[in-house]
């Protein structure tokens, strides 16, 4: 099929589910149809359109930014959870307490105005290369997952991001990497407040976290923010069982899909144990319900666009 | 002009400087040229798009369930700030402090899931009707700032509404009214937790406010929600001050427009000395900048759109 959409993705159930249901809500004449206004779709962001593995990416951002701020901050040399930073000892979230997590993202992710938040992350993400792949984070986007985004905004469907990640941090590269304006990204957020600055009006970030939103605060934040039900859910982890709990309970067919990590070769293999992104209780209840597992390593042809060495620098 | 958009407009400085941001914007050989993902529009609600006065329609609505709640909250005949409202003496909310405000939002606003909320809004709105224009409030709605919306739309334009009423309250007939779906609907909002019932999973409302979008509460929630600044934003009041500046710092061409209530005979005249709805040091900053003072009286040749008696019932 040469304008196979989901060219990325290999033929089979996997693929024909997708598929199935997106003819089935967009065509008038079945019982399914929903009209394009209700065709709401909500994606995870890590672990499911980008990896997550060995740790988050706003995570390595965050350990850099106190790296780079540690010159105007010496007491962090004996402050902890900094001074263990700085050491080197913290390698992944799971050596932070939530305590330990909030004051350091508190520390770094306020004190500047929104405007050079925006500019400091985006010159992270242009600078900084995975460590495994050698690529930037925003190279190594899951091309099935890509495609998939586009095939259902051409099927009259408004793509959200709903992560427990930083709302501010995914807006930088969203528009761009995915196609997902700001205004569909919805995510954790710290407080901001409203400053004259020589007159001027900007928004300063403060060392505030106002919600995180996983678990069960995503279809929280998904009604406080969008204010109707997805029809399709996307996600990876355990993180986003509450996420396809409320998708699923609307009136009318929905899908919710599942990214299993089943690829070491290729990407990362991970599920149960994974201290990043578990994938347990979900992956039970995918069993009893209709819920679509994604098996990487067979459904999906490629993982990551092809490398193209003209735009690596 | 027989296809004029803006029919309900009368011709003359407001209405060429309206058409005439619009024009700059959207024509492409013009320096002011905005891609249509950028024309972020935001509007105001209460005396913006509808009326505010004698006081908002959401306090009536509130006011009411505090009466329709009272049997089941017998207490309330004795406890302050309900005595006051069940007595009759609470008609503006000028005469209820912000506590006493908070306290009954959250007795009001809270123990239903969102679903049966919605459905006693809808229910409040299809039964209650103005008492001095003796129609539903829904059919109140500023025919040319209607025909504003449909305008920008038809221009590429997306139309938020940014108001410090409750969200939810404002999404249930937003749609319908306005034209302006749930997820471009932001305002102030309180609390809600995911629960299962039954299995099936709710949001509960919960008897917290999370935040008024009021002031400088405005920028920060289009930052919140939205994720970028305005290029056109209108309102009535020196609550929408904040907006107004952070609209108006933007980098190239914006237009801020302001309702001023100058109509006692076919809506009602206020502003400096206003409880609801002051409009004060807007009045002054406007004179100094670029921003559109709509002289309801002569700016606007109808306000409100003809009544059709047989949707009346």
């Amino acid at each position: 099929m040469p304008d196979d959409p989901l060219k990325s993705w290999r033929d089979g159930p996997t693929k024909s589910a997708i598929r199935n249901f997106v003819f089935r809500v967009t065509s008038e004449e079945t019982p399914d149809f929903v009209p394009p206004t209700e065709r709401i779709a909500t994606f995870d962001n890590d672990g499911t359109l980008w990896p997550e593995q060995p740790t988050c990416v706003q995570f390595l951002f965050t350990l850099d930014r106190v790296k780079a701020l540690a010159a105007t901050h010496p007491e962090w040399r004996t402050t902890q959870p900094f001074q263990a930073v700085l050491e080197g000892k913290v390698t992944s979230l799971a050596a932070l307490g939530e305590k330990d997590l909030r004051k350091i993202i508190a520390a770094t992710h306020s004190g500047m105005t929104t405007d050079q938040f925006n500019a400091i992350v985006a010159d992270w993400l242009a600078t900084t290369t995975d460590e495994r792949f050698m690529r930037r984070y925003t190279e190594l986007v899951y091309r099935p997952m890509r495609e998939l985004l586009d095939y259902l905004r051409a099927n009259g469907f408004k793509p959200f991001i709903v992560s427990g990640g930083g709302q501010d941090f995914i807006r930088v590269f969203a528009d761009k990497t995915y196609c997902v304006p700001p205004e569909q990204v919805v995510g954790s957020t710290t407080a901001t407040e409203f400053q004259l600055r020589n007159s001027s009006p900007v928004l300063v970030k403060m060392p505030k976290l106002e919600s995180i939103e996983d678990g069960p605060g995503k279809p929280v934040a998904i009604d406080r923010f969008i204010g109707r039900r997805p029809i399709f859910a996307f996600g990876n982890s355990d993180g986003d069982k509450e996420m396809f709990e409320w998708t699923a309970a609307g009136v009318g067919l929905c899908f919710v899909g599942i990214v299993h990590h089943t690829d070491a070769t290729r990407e990362w293999a991970y599920d149960r144990e994974s201290e990043v992104g578990r994938l347990d209780k979900v992956l039970d209840q995918a069993k009893t319900k209709d819920w679509i597992v994604v098996d990487m390593k067979n459904d999906w042809t490629v993982i990551f666009p092809p490398a193209m060495p003209s735009r690596r620098n």
